[in-house]
């Protein structure tokens, strides 16, 4: 006991200097990255108004900033806000779950910016960086918060950091696979996203399974004011998911289609969440974490196929089977994959973005294999799959091949890098003072919450 | 007792089973009637290209999706997390009001977005949709929400469900009657929104009146954290509203001068609903429930006429006007309604939408009369009042009678559709277990919150 | 003893007609001001049209509305939802932080369009409003809410009113000498919003101390719910905050690199915060109350340079000094300014708007006078620093050295205006008294919270 002890100290006052000297190397790393490779983009840069006369543009309402910023911040109240505050529903992680989060995406969002950067907007040595690249490292880091709810309350700051950088790294890479050489529509990221991001997660936490994790359940009970801060979280999510699907499709009528079937497949899903959850529940009411968590399944589930042509009715459809599926994975997977493969999913994200962003795979496979040129019209129907340059001659039927192959590397990045990660990550936790160590200090804080 | 007993539990068999199946079939149904009717409108549809060219539109910023994008989004916090939050100052009813009204919106929008596009969206047997759609979906549940803040409390899930329904209908048929028969101006629905909905939720609580509710008064009390809540639900509301008075008006100046007015409105009535909250409290306190609701009347008021030349100067009289107005209801009217006239107005909608609404009506009728070419300019007079085909001879004044007469049909519509849907409802609230059928289940609710 | 109560009471029946007197005179004045002075500016006029045409504009989407108002509203919401909220942290003044910042915003804003209007927008006899001038409005109450954070619950809700019709016109004044005299740039205000508006607090919250304010230190602790609540606070400030400084930049390449800028900086802020607070606590644990607030300082002191040449990694190298200097700040400073210098600054505001502020005011300075050519090209250049007509001719450097001078005058004007207003309002508090005059009436609030 006395020598238990003794770690604790000796290990205390290591943790006290190596957070401070991993966010200070890592900042300090960022500046220097960021100083030899990132540049304003064209529509951000002071020239803007030689490169409007070049595009031949009339008005400074066609740059891109008009086009994509409400969306943009849209996103990024959904990140921080949004992941943030769904996780306050446990009793002890409100803290936690709030500040980590803000913290990891801090940190995330500039090693996103690098490394989609490298990938995707690498100009004669230099990351040229617009609104679009803003957008795409919220949506990186969001695969990040999306695996975080699955380990929360296991795991160091530290370690959520060494998860942040090594999953944005596999995240940009599998991206990078999927959109330039599948050449795969993704435009909301079932796949890049979710599917990655909750795989991924579900995979770390696997390793991370310590038995007696479970003792400690009662802290993953909610109280009332808990689960009124998680509706905020669950309610940001829910409004602004049209903008978070429709945020870097093509300017015009795909953000528009994105926006309306986004709405219509979120509406629907809460109605199946509502009806499955009443009738799974004892004495037919209701349970807060379906509806915090299951109505927003209908907005991964049409992450790819939001910006095509999947119709107001097809979006509903997609929500009302995802609600269900969302509220059945609750109630009877979640027990069943603690219980038996030993994955302590703490905030249910295989049900709300694991199954939903396969689901979403799917459909986006299915929708594009159904587009015609009837449906799409001639030059809609190339601007919407890019079927371009090398791309010309592809069809439907192929595109949708290629999108169903973009799931399963999601899936195969996804369950590598968790492992990698969960590897290296699980004999630094400390069992003993995990309580210590992963919450962030507050005086005033009640014995018993 | 035991009878009683017996029968709550075959009622909650009962109710298990049938607030599903009512979720499930509307589902089933609306996927239906989406099916057989609801397309993408043109700018939303992947024909837009061509859309384009036939419009001769040179850039795709002339989208409608980039004119009222940004405010759809403000309105849909409006409904989601405004008014669910603004109903969460009661003790009891804080899950239940965020739960239930999260439930209702994703209800209504649906049937909405039927209802009003079969009016007003109907082109060769489909109904066309874009974001303009989706705004109105949003203003035509936000009048069922402002119902369901006078019975909050007093009904089940399923009496929702239900009200939602005829309230949409009748919202949408009285919307027709006003904009296309009486060819009325109200962007920001001060009539048929507001006063509409207003009445109508009073008079379904009329009708559900019983004595011993009034035993469980304490119930409505509030709370210190609930009063933080609730002004989050309060401030989006007042922020946003600007938007919500602009979203759907003309392009240009009217948007522009929507929120202008919209927003003088709003500042001049948080002073006076200060002074008179001040003034009527005893030792000069604020009450945290006059804050938090009648610093909202000023937007309701300009609903009608804030896309008008109302000027700011006119919009802070408004403002002035419906601050003193709010908080005197609130004093002196509401204990009145429930003492004499057996309304139990749960957040007191009448102190905030029906009186306002009825201000902003009557505001709008004498606005519109007093306009002039001089004011408007010759353009934009036909422009504001749509003076064109049909209506080309008509004058201000006429149009300020068809105002006038817009809130009387309104109202008509409104205590109408209120007495069925009370009628209706009344019988099957099983006065004995409410508090078992209305709350939605949270394991760790403290006996006394 | 019995005296002091007597006073009391009178002071009382005082107390309850002057808050309702100040509130209701100053509304009938902006009536009456803006009844003379306000009109619409020509983009929100129904002469619009007119205006189209002899500016050749083709569409309605180059009516500024569209430029700014996603801005505006992200604006409006950190003022009273984040500023709001992010004083909630403290035990007591929950309701008092958000319903007093909402009262003084609300009264704040209309004198700010007046005193604003004067100085940029009169023609003719006649202020012009438009959106950018809600948005300085709003900036302008900025400046009030920030200095507010210093004497949280040591003034009276008159007292506030009194200080904002000062800070306002003093602020107005301030940014007139700054833009127009010394033309000088600061669009997101480092210097006329936050230099200025911490300074101005800090003065009067030095003449308004007391010793006996020290024993009730207690209060100032925060509690668990508390904290989330101010989070919320936390998180819209810095998620709007690239809203903020880019809303109102010049349209184009201006707005758009303002917030990548802020975007950068703030997210290297977070990690050195971090990193400090975790080091200077004992245990190293993470202090909330510098996550709250500490995060901020990278979108405070790129402020003036944002929407400049700053580039990505020169705004994280700002993020990255200002984290840690505003962390170091909590830590020692407020202590150390508390006792030795007899500044009781609640909310911290020198950590998180005064340092930072003068920060953001010297590397704008930095940055203007090491503007080339090259870097902003010909046009960029001009357009950049708006070196037109009487400024045809002047230099980066001459710029740089007229920036530095900015610093100087808004520090001037902070400490006479915060002199002239504290001194003012010292003999108005009534010591013995203070709960009940500056606490929000909340009947069920509990003894100890």
């Amino acid at each position: 006991m006395e020598r238990t002890r003794h770690q604790g100290m000796a290990k205390n006052t290591y943790m006290r200097w190596r957070l401070p000297l991993v966010c200070l190397l890592w900042e300090v790393a960022m500046i220097v990255l960021f100083g030899v490779f990132v540049r304003f983009g064209p529509e951000a840069d002071a020239h803007w108004e030689e490169e409007k006369r070049e595009m031949n543009l009339t008005s400074d309402i066609e740059n891109d900033f008009y086009f994509r910023y409400p969306s943009f911040q849209d996103v990024h109240v959904m990140i921080f806000v949004g992941f943030g505050f769904l996780m306050t529903f446990l009793k002890r992680y409100g803290f936690g779950a709030v500040g980590f989060n803000f913290l990891l995406a801090a940190f995330g969002i500039q090693w996103a910016l690098l490394m989609q950067g490298w990938f995707h907007s690498f100009k004669s040595g230099k990351i040229l960086i617009g609104v679009e690249n803003l957008i795409n490292a919220d949506f990186c880091v969001g695969s990040v918060c999306i695996a975080f709810g699955a380990i929360l309350g296991k795991t160091s700051p530290i370690q959520l950091l060494v998860m942040t950088l090594f999953q944005v790294t596999l995240f940009a890479v599998n991206e990078y696979i999927l959109l330039n050489l599948l050449h795969v529509k993704d435009a909301g990221g079932s796949m890049t996203i979710h599917t990655f991001g909750a795989y991924f997660g579900l995979t770390v936490t696997r390793i991370l399974y310590r038995p007696n994790l479970e003792q400690s359940k009662d802290k993953q009970g909610s109280v009332y004011h808990s689960d009124l801060f998680a509706m905020i979280g669950t309610l940001y999510l829910w409004m602004y998911w049209p903008s978070f699907n429709s945020a870097i499709s093509d300017h015009g009528d795909a953000q528009h289609r994105a926006a309306i079937n986004t709405y219509c497949s979120l509406a629907a899903c809460v109605l199946t969440t509502v009806a499955f959850s009443s009738m799974l529940q004892k004495k037919g009411k209701l349970d807060m974490v379906h509806i915090q968590n299951a109505t927003l399944a209908g907005g991964v589930a049409v992450g790819t196929s939001a910006e095509m042509m999947l119709t107001p009715y097809g979006s509903l459809i997609v929500g009302f089977i995802c609600g269900i599926v969302s509220t059945v994975g609750y109630v009877y997977l979640t027990p069943f994959l603690e219980s038996r493969l030993h994955i302590q999913d703490t905030c249910g994200i295989h049900n709300l973005h694991a199954m939903p962003g396969l689901i979403g795979g799917i459909v986006g496979a299915v929708t594009a294999a159904a587009a015609t040129e009837d449906v799409y019209g001639k030059e809609g129907f190339i601007k919407a799959f890019d079927f371009t340059g090398t791309y010309r001659t592809r069809t439907p039927s192929v595109q949708g091949g290629f999108q169903a192959a973009g799931i399963v590397v999601s899936l195969l990045m996804a369950f590598a890098g968790g492992a990698l990660v969960g590897g290296s990550a699980a004999p630094q936790v400390p069992e003993d003072e995990e309580s210590d160590v992963y919450h962030m200090h507050n005086p005033d804080k009640p014995a018993s919450p």
